[in-house]
């Protein structure tokens, strides 16, 4: 595996090869190593398959955990090694953020107009703006993201057809610990008893998702009222159905929908969903 | 000369060759002809040389000379081809902006905060959102932006950096008629008399560059003293001495600078600028 710290040695990355990158944050875990193989798989034996680490600050807003975000660069490495990694993209902040005041994308749409959006006003430009520097520099043939961030994947979606870019963006499914949690590098910060009530989340989804014999706002209540009960130390941001190409909400799920929730366990703001087919 | 409608076709031009794009929105005239002429020169022979024409919605605002901006497609083309173009790349709006509502680029940043940026709230968000798409279907090596729009090119610059584009920025001097107007698309809207009276812009900014015994107040109050005194039917929008790179106003010129001015006349906003070097 190379190790790439600078824009201009993967701007100059000999092509020709398909070229697979795997954006991440770091703080790698399981969930990530599957993402890894899945781009590795992607790329085939002849593909080049590139993984970047930067733990991107636009994308924080004030009083988030941007400074306290974990970083684990040495177990990192040794999991983008075993999971088939070619290369490895390590930028600083200068090296991404190089301008005094920078230009970038805005992401102010109807997609971002619900779930987190409103919670965390400018992460999905910032999203959007590292991803789009990303794409630049490493001019991948395909992405891949996870499916853990949903609404995410939406809008680099929707990045990528509106800007016309010449990349095909893949989600992946979401791992999860044998309770259902749904795998984080935020999982770290729950306490002992948070880390006990989190599975709740899965839980209350997975009901959404089979209570068929219910109406979309009879699901949603039975849903709030699950995780009120069993996780007494978490807040709920929101709990909501949504079409799952356009992120607005659904009264009835007669289309491709999503159940998404964020769940607020002290410091850790926690997210999950989970895709609901209409019944025919 | 191929000429290209769709997106997809452009996206599949084979490659190797150096590219050089010249957006433009078409009413080409000789200004673009040497403009074309220059990216022609940038791509040597074996280079493929792209014009696009495209009138593009978002960088007008409301109020704003869209639907009337001239369209001259036949002469634009025959114009094309006398300047050695390869490639004559002219979609439709749909095909640029497909989505209902489309993400673009946020170019409110220091450098649009001055000129026309207050003038045309929005201008340069749609300039940098076009020119991204364009840069992402076509993947230029050169692009080349004339130099009449001098807070345009500096905010592209500033793009393609900021956003780690790979393709060289280069600006194409300003041609004029016989009388010192600079050629613009816009020109064509001017009355006999407003016509007549139109030189004045360059008249006063050669003036301010070429008094290097005043202070810089004084030349621009020459300046406006002028341009009130012999164009009667325009009215000044702005004229100031700005940092050449930073677009940021400039009391001294201790740095190189440009001197630029729009001036309305009727319903055509015409707008010019001299690039001043520092007296050593």
């Amino acid at each position: 595996m190379t190790i790439i710290e600078h824009a201009e040695e993967i701007e100059h990355l000999s092509s020709g090869k398909t070229r697979v990158l795997v954006p991440t944050m770091g703080a790698l875990h399981h969930g990530h190593e599957r993402l890894i193989r899945h781009g590795r798989s992607l790329a085939g034996k002849a593909g080049q398959l590139i993984v970047s680490i930067f733990v991107n600050p636009t994308q924080f807003g004030p009083g988030e955990d941007f400074e306290t975000y974990p970083r684990t660069p040495a177990e990192d490495r040794s999991l983008c090694i075993a999971a088939g990694t070619d290369i490895l993209f390590q930028p600083t902040v200068e090296e991404m953020y190089s301008a005094e005041q920078d230009l970038g994308t805005n992401a102010d749409t109807k997609l971002t107009g619900t779930l987190c959006g409103p919670d965390r006003p400018g992460h999905f430009d910032g999203v959007c703006t590292v991803v789009n520097k990303l794409f630049s520099l490493i001019q991948p043939d395909i992405a891949v993201f996870g499916k853990k961030d949903y609404q995410q994947l939406a809008v680099i979606k929707q990045m990528a057809s509106n800007l016309k870019m010449p990349v095909k963006i893949i989600g992946s499914e979401t791992i999860r610990e044998k309770d259902g949690l749904a795998m984080s590098s935020r999982n770290r910060y729950l306490s002992a008893q948070q880390r006990a009530q989190a599975p709740v989340l899965y839980k209350a989804l997975k009901g959404i998702s089979e209570n068929n014999n219910l109406e979309s706002a009879a699901r949603i209540k039975a849903a709030r009222d699950m995780i009120a009960r069993e996780a007494p130390l978490g807040k709920i941001s929101y709990l909501q159905i949504v079409d799952r190409e356009t992120m607005q909400e659904l009264m009835e799920i007669d289309r491709p929908a999503l159940a998404a929730t964020a769940v607020q366990f002290g410091t850790a703001r926690l997210i999950d969903n989970i895709e609901i087919d209409p019944v025919i």
